[in-house]
């Protein structure tokens, strides 16, 4: 029948339920899971291999910029969150606070927080290290020469949340908290704007997440902040996603935590800062920016394994020579610098292809005792279907397979990028807006910064939940990106 | 005066007080110190690189005997460690307890945990996360064809410890525990054996401390396994640090988690798990064993930069010239591997040298004016001091400084093993042992194990907190390794 729909792998589909095809596709590709824990996730093998990925290739580029990883302690004492009140009512509202330091069982053998173990001054776990890692710069930066100061962190953090989604929004998630301090205005500046761009190369260059790089508006800049930067991304619902932030602090956060410092004059200085972050909430963005209704659509870069491949065994006569031969194309790849992965399983074939196609694995290979003995295998790119499948020389492929895995990445980026062009409108009054989010738009909206005021801004943000996104760079700080986010 | 001793860059020596050396050297080294938070230490980025490089290398090997990486909550549901009596006994009761989801102003203003945001069951923060992977598996594991699931975690944990000492024990550390569950004993036993050895390799092919093989004595075995193994090295005071384990629960964990499969005949079968770990304070052991009393010694290995690069500049004339030869002099160390540094802040020349040796930098490299002229470079030991001081072009450095490394590396490890083998005595009874180390003897005592009996050994460990290290493999089973611990 032409209008019965075809079938896919992922029910329901993108148009037909969009976050739940989202949670069907996390499933599918055995990426992660929800825990016995309120609201934390378990993050499986093939969902954190991603997260390993994105932390190698972020780990690299801030090395180069000099930035240097430590690590700062888990729990934040309650003094920090009070010392800062535009901290407390960012963050530590909901988060988890620890009472007590032993257990103990009660009469009827319960177990249970010691009464005699209570803490004199509870700690919270830390929604962010910003006021731990402040106070041990205050300590650090005596003088001009101690600056620059740039500390990177990767770590877990607990935001207490009441509707969770996995990756999305989660009581405890993974990312890196960058916090540089500099002797002036200009450092502080030109680093807040290079980091932004270290994250754009990141999910753009790794990701294939094609973003938006554009400077908050007032009223969503980071609290105690003098500047925002943002990378928003395009979900394929047509909402926003921000990807990462880069914070100017101006010497606001040095002033209430105390990081000054003698200058080359003699005098004493308050710092300029900033601090940057990205999480797993990226991984997010890359299921809902590339998944299809078959399921996951892995960018190369990230990807476990960008190539997945599948032995075809008919029979048990030519099993081991199949195998043997499957695991020298491991080899060969391996030596080339690409991981890959053999399905050697006792699943049947026709499972092993779909469990790839869900996975999302760029490049899947089939080899069968034909292709075991004329030297060739199988090929076929995940992003285009078996409308790409192909044969050759198992030499061929090896010469080939990096341009094919780099053009599958620019193939991803440029379908995004193609997708939010087409869903970004422009509309030149606030009311012409939101007239068009009221008659179904999807996606960004573009208006002029002039004929924006604050008290519409915030009208519509709690009518409508639409939000300005960010002032594009590209439009040099004349037009406001607008949209609904996650 | 030839009875003076020599001034060393650490106060107190190593002989004078040796725990508090350790701790000069580690502020010597800015590798760590203490924090604002009761027990939890900041590692600061000298002292955190050496972690990465220790997970590095760890992490390739555990991948290539496909273990794979996940991520699992910070928190485990009180439940979880009611249900298991043995794993409360053994970590539970002293740990941080999580009572409340948010935290509130009272009438003074004062921050605190908000009544009304009381958790119905507490959590605790991880002290391992043996309960909640375990929880994890028994839903994971299905069928034999599940099997083996080999699990990895790296991540923060916290045991509230009264009396901490940085890197070996603060109430925060960080690790990587893995999880692996198999079919049968074989599979289970080998693979304990098969983690022990990967430890063994990590700690004395990188961090050149050599270590005693050896297995446990059943007092001395994890709570509920059957079997542990154990890699014990040798302080320079002569002390014991057991440096990682890895323990054979056989079917005990699965019968008390539920980790149970259908197995190849159809029937239900529990899997037989190992459990494996290694902390941050081996960091500790790498410091007591190669440290001096000019401070830390870092093996080449796992030292966060190999080479260590001191421009010398008189005058102002040269100073850009010399520069760009030592920025070139990094480029060409890292084309062939090897990282570098170059300190070019504005101190005085003699503090750069001995920031360097106290960091423990294995190559030093200074160069002048007159370096830059002729091409060349002066390079020194830090294992061998000043006498090690040569010069030479800058190319013959570049084919040279592989085997200096390596040759280090050795140079330290052979140092250690002759130490420790030096300060192993044996006694053929236990009163011969007891007396030894009421005689001053530093080090280890070697006993048959046929005059050991249970009743004397729990004496011996209350009186004189000496205890049994391991039962060495070297002996297959026929003696005890004995030692004060850390």
């Amino acid at each position: 029948m032409s209008n019965k729909k075809p079938r896919t792998a992922i029910t329901p589909t993108r148009e037909d339920d969009f976050p739940e095809w989202y949670q069907q596709v996390i499933k599918a590709a055995d990426m992660a899971e929800n825990s016995p824990v309120r609201g934390c996730m378990i993050i499986k093998p093939y969902g954190y291999a991603v997260w390993e990925n994105i932390q190698k290739n972020f780990d690299a580029m801030i090395k180069d910029l000099d930035v240097e990883n430590a690590y700062f302690p888990l729990l934040i004492p309650m003094e920090f969150m009070s010392r800062e009140a535009e901290h407390v009512d960012g963050f530590a509202k909901e988060c988890a606070v620890v009472t007590h330091h032993r257990l103990e069982a009660d009469e009827d053998g319960k177990l249970g927080p010691a009464p005699s173990a209570k803490l004199e001054d509870p700690y919270i776990i830390r929604p962010t290290s910003e006021t731990i890692i402040g106070d041990t710069m205050a300590r650090w930066v005596q003088s001009y020469r101690d600056l620059p100061l740039k500390l990177n962190q990767w770590c877990n953090v607990m935001r207490w949340e009441l509707r969770t989604r996995i990756f999305l929004r989660t009581s405890e998630f993974l990312w890196q908290e960058g916090h540089n301090a500099f002797e002036d205005e200009k450092g502080g500046v030109e680093d807040h704007e290079k980091m932004l761009e270290a994250y754009a190369d990141l999910v753009e260059n790794y990701m294939a997440v094609p973003v938006i790089r554009g400077k908050k508006t007032p009223e969503e800049t980071f609290p105690g902040a003098v500047s925002t930067l943002t990378i928003e991304a395009m979900m394929q619902d047509g909402k926003a996603l921000q990807s990462a932030t880069s914070h100017y602090m101006g010497q606001n956060f040095a002033k209430s935590i105390g990081i000054k410092y003698q200058n080359r004059d003699g005098d004493e200085s308050y710092a300029h800062t900033t601090s940057w972050g990205l999480s797993t909430r990226t991984i997010g963005a890359m299921i809902m920016v590339h998944g299809d209704d078959d399921g996951m659509v892995m960018p190369p870069r990230v990807a476990p394994y960008p190539v997945g491949i599948i032995p075809i065994l008919r029979d048990d006569q030519d099993k081991d020579k199949i195998l043997a031969y499957c695991a020298d194309i491991v080899a060969q790849l391996r030596a080339i610098g690409i991981r890959a992965k053999i399905n050697n399983s006792d699943s049947r074939t026709p499972d092993k292809m779909w469990g790839m196609i869900k996975k999302g694995v760029p490049v899947r290979v089939e080899i069968g005792a034909r292709e075991m003995q004329e030297g060739t295998l199988t090929h076929v790119r995940r992003d285009l279907g078996r409308d790409s499948k192909a044969s050759c020389k198992a030499s061929e492929f090896m010469q080939q397979i990096q341009g094919i895995l780099d053009d599958i990445h620019i193939t991803l980026y440029q379908r995004a990028k193609d997708f939010m062009e087409q869903n970004i409108t422009e509309a030149k009054t606030l009311a012409d807006m939101e007239d068009l989010y009221k008659s179904g738009h999807k996606g960004f909206v573009k208006t002029p910064i002039a004929v924006l005021d604050d008290a519409d801004l915030a009208r519509v943000k709690k009518e409508n939940a639409i939000t300005a996104r960010c002032m594009p760079f590209s439009d040099n700080g004349q037009s406001v990106i607008f949209g609904k986010a996650y």
